[in-house]
């Protein structure tokens, strides 16, 4: 995977991650940000349509979704690195930890977004306000709990 | 694993879930909830003191962590089951989609949760309003965006 070089005083571990659990991607998303630049910062609920596609068996886990208007989705950002610890953020002053930042760039990839559900149809969900990468995997998704706007 | 017997309705896919990414556990939380049965339905903000532990070299991310007031964790809920595909929740009338609620049952068992950062001491963080079991294992770390109150 091609990464960004480090800036100075990014830190990163050579300790590898242990493999302690396993996820299953049950799906993907589709989106019209065909690269990483393309992805907008923060997502818009009012932007453009993005689908999420559930793949069997999990569409039967659906059920019920359609009575949401807004959703939480589990994204796998597997493009990301998981190495970093300290990074040199672009919108502030000086160094953070990955933890105190909300990059991408994490030990364990796990983004969630809350989008306006705008449909559903089959094992298909229409969306707004989506900033993912097109082809990002889906974990999880659950009722949204309220707007982040 | 012990699982509670199944509902009338409820359903369950025979399908294994893929293995198609690890997770590797960065630390664990200790909290006062030593059985499931014990643990909270809502965190409670002012509820008591849990702590969480962060394991080196990821200790050195909490780097600015400090900062926030509210963070969230993200958590990996071991102890759920993750075949469950349409359950008959206790909160409501008749049969829902896993992703349809905030159950912990779910393929890819990830919770989020805001709680009030206390302090830090080390690689320790003293924090309120965890509703997780005792020893659940640790993903990450964000500041949290607004509280959940």
């Amino acid at each position: 995977m091609n990464h960004k070089p480090l800036k100075p005083g990014e830190e990163v571990t050579q300790a590898a991650l242990s493999a302690d659990a396993s996820l299953g991607f049950i799906g993907h998303v589709e989106t019209p940000w065909k690269t990483l630049a393309d992805c907008p910062k923060r997502a818009d609920p009012d932007g453009p349509v993005s689908l999420v596609v559930v793949d069997p068996p999990w569409d039967r886990a659906l059920l019920g979704v359609g009575d949401f208007a807004w959703i939480e989705l589990y994204l796998w950002f597997h493009e990301a690195r998981r190495d970093l610890l300290v990074i040199a953020p672009g919108h502030a002053e000086g160094l953070r930890g990955v933890f105190s930042v909300r990059s991408p760039v994490r030990p364990n990839p796990i983004a969630v977004t809350t989008v306006r559900l705008l449909g559903i149809e089959g094992n298909t969900l229409r969306v707004a306000g989506l900033e993912a990468l097109d082809g990002t995997p889906l974990l999880d998704i659950k009722p949204g709990r309220c707007p982040v706007l």
